[in-house]
């Protein structure tokens, strides 16, 4: 980043050079909006609005029961998990056995993949977390040991600086999130997860806010298991199921407790015992919700003709435009971003406290620029390079000087709390 | 049922006197087909349709994140909960807590309810159900009983004729299906609740097969818990997610290991360590899936002008048609009846026994008539009353007795097995 000042003009030559400049008009955007929170509810694609249409009305509609073979309903849970699969590094070597599938939500599959962990390093009983991590993937960890009693699943949850000093033998699985929720900050996965192995420890990576958005490569990493959302970068729709990566290595020792029948190896024989599907399906549950799953489906095929590589490029100048711009705003001095600066180390996302951060955000939104709040105190910003232009960061550093600087955050209706926040 | 032959002039007048003949014009129904599988997936509620549009059009596409709370989709599982409620006969005391709740799938939320019916009947530690239970609901027993160990969660599956001489004191929980999926029978939910509480015992009822179609007390008959689904006879579409019943009394003393963020008493304080809300809520788990569960909130107005009772008396009339339709047909002797004829211990559905079963089922489905097939051997046909009319009851048997007396079902195209069968 140099210190020159930044004018219009910049900013319309920035847009003009973008090569992602017209992903834009794959997606349904409202107008006279800009959407910072496509980390929190990616966007509406238009293939999925017209995938919604094709799914309710054709498929439920006309072809009802028989589109689990006709429309391949019942392989939507591979098929979906095939497309994640280079998003994230996964199934790269050649004649790679499917190490990916869609299925439930983040929190059953950390769930579904702790059990397999400790399954798999039987003779330990430490999960270890950060201490800030997503509260869910705590819970799960939490909900877990109250079942199994402390003896056989204990939470050990350090903060940030004591992860890697906290990795010995005697752990048996390390649950982190490669981006961090609030703060935006990014853990280097490959060399945590080398030393992680150098313990014995197994790792379980939550990719929610990095899928889709910054460069994965599980599988030259050498990553156990993962999880990853499906409506946040992947613009999978409102609650779009999640999905899980397991390393074709451990497919042979797996035993994931949450055998619902479409982890069966044949659910259609209807037998008694169950018999988990040898592969990556052994991960699937109950009937996968079909309408859901298929926007994710549909919604995937944005990337088809995009880099990993180029989103992350734009994502970071992005975030890069918006702090220089917001440094720019003298007034604007009264937020401080607590997202390392350093590139490396940065998500697709800013995050900056103030005393009126739930304010703030509510004028923000009342002016067209949809931002979130995350308690207590954070305004966070996020970065989806697929839709947003350099206009839009111009835009949105602007009303926010206006927001800070008028005191407009003042007024009493941006102060009154709601349900979600 | 009476042994005169029926004749088209009896089935238009059983249509003509049809109370609820209107509420086929709610459904979207393919042209010319007539469709006995809505116990397996119920068709589309023209409100669904339009719902379908409205949760991703407008509530996705133009409010995005903020539709959390303009949709209020963070209600959505209790919303839908109370929907359900007077289904089943839950919510039915005046001041009474709401006790049903929308989530997941049948299966995640077997594993849930199993695991905190163990956990109050912490002194027992045996699972009793029934070995042609539905096969996810024994799976889930199977997966918790490998993820405990076998001293502290075994199960205990025996025939059907054996469940109520098994009741003893050492069950912790039963676990059964209301109606069988295979044969339609009916379990008394009332008398067996009774026997099991005298020993002690807690249920978990799956009302996956009879929720929406048969009149159910859950409240009156003191039922511990239940699950059932959002896909059959509530019509909510393909996986639309599933509901759990938990009677009040146990609402303070539950614990149920899947603890996401959304059963959190306030998910969005990001709390480090597991709160649970201290209702219904606590079964929720990640973030639900919002487009499925849209879908199904919208179907469930279809039974707002319409009682279970006047539901039940015209699955019993159009079942026994059927029954007697096939009667009359010499060639369809080969079809043997697996089902009970006495009404009480009958569910929605018929099940015969054939050897060509599948070929009858594809034949049928070739001709527009959409049974299915259970294996080995079973042509399974689903009474829906919201939208079969005695005529298309008429038109299947006459379709079935054609396809059996000419043998269309020898037809090499009707033979070759499909994924889902």
């Amino acid at each position: 980043m140099t210190k020159q000042e930044i004018f219009f003009d910049d900013i319309e030559r920035m847009d003009a050079q973008d090569p992602l400049a017209n992903k834009q008009k794959e997606f349904y955007l409202p107008d006279n909006k800009v959407y910072l929170d496509g980390n929190s509810l990616g966007p509406l694609p238009l293939v999925a609005k017209q995938r919604a249409k094709e799914v309710v009305e054709q498929q439920w509609g006309d072809d009802l029961i028989t589109s689990w073979n006709r429309h391949q309903w019942i392989e939507l849970p591979t098929s979906v998990g095939r497309k994640i699969a280079p998003l994230i590094g996964a199934n790269v070597k050649p004649d790679c056995a499917n190490q990916v599938i869609c299925c439930d939500s983040v929190s059953v599959n950390i769930f579904k993949l702790l059990a397999t962990a400790l399954s798999i390093n039987s003779n330990r009983h430490k999960i270890l977390s950060q201490s800030d991590n997503f509260p869910t993937d705590l819970y799960m960890a939490q909900g877990l040991s109250q079942l199994l009693g402390n003896q056989r699943c204990e939470l050990v949850a350090v903060d940030e600086a004591s992860i890697e000093s906290s990795i010995d033998d005697s752990i048996a699985v390390l649950l982190l999130t490669q981006i961090n929720f609030r703060t935006g900050k990014v853990h280097d996965i490959k060399r945590i997860t080398e030393l992680a192995h150098q313990h014995g420890v197994l790792v379980i990576w939550d990719l929610a806010h990095s899928a889709g958005v910054i460069p994965i490569e599980l599988d030259n990493w050498n990553v156990d298991f993962a999880v990853g959302c499906g409506y946040k970068y992947f613009n999978g729709g409102p609650g779009a199921p999640a999905f899980i990566y397991a390393a074709e290595r451990h497919h042979a020792n797996m035993q994931q407790p949450l055998s619902g029948w479409m982890g069966h190896q044949s659910p259609f024989e209807f037998n008694a015992n169950y018999q988990s599907d040898a592969g990556i399906k052994q991960f699937l549950c109950g009937t996968p919700a079909v309408v859901s799953m298929s926007l994710l489906d549909a919604a995937l095929d944005v990337f088809n003709d995009v880099t990993i590589n180029q989103i992350r490029e734009k994502s970071l100048a992005l975030s890069d435009l918006f702090i220089r711009l917001v440094k720019q705003h003298a007034c604007l001095k009264s937020l401080q971003l607590i997202t390392p600066l350093e590139r490396n180390n940065r998500g697709s996302q800013l995050a900056f406290t103030h005393d009126q951060a739930y304010a703030i955000c509510q004028a923000l939104i009342a002016e067209g620029i949809i931002a979130d709040f995350r308690a207590p105190n954070i305004l966070r910003v996020g970065f989806s390079p697929l839709f947003l232009s350099f206009k839009d960061i111009y835009r949105s550093v602007e009303t926010l000087n206006r927001i800070v600087s008028e005191k407009i955050y003042e007024n009493e209706m941006f102060q009154v709390r709601q349900a979600v926040t």
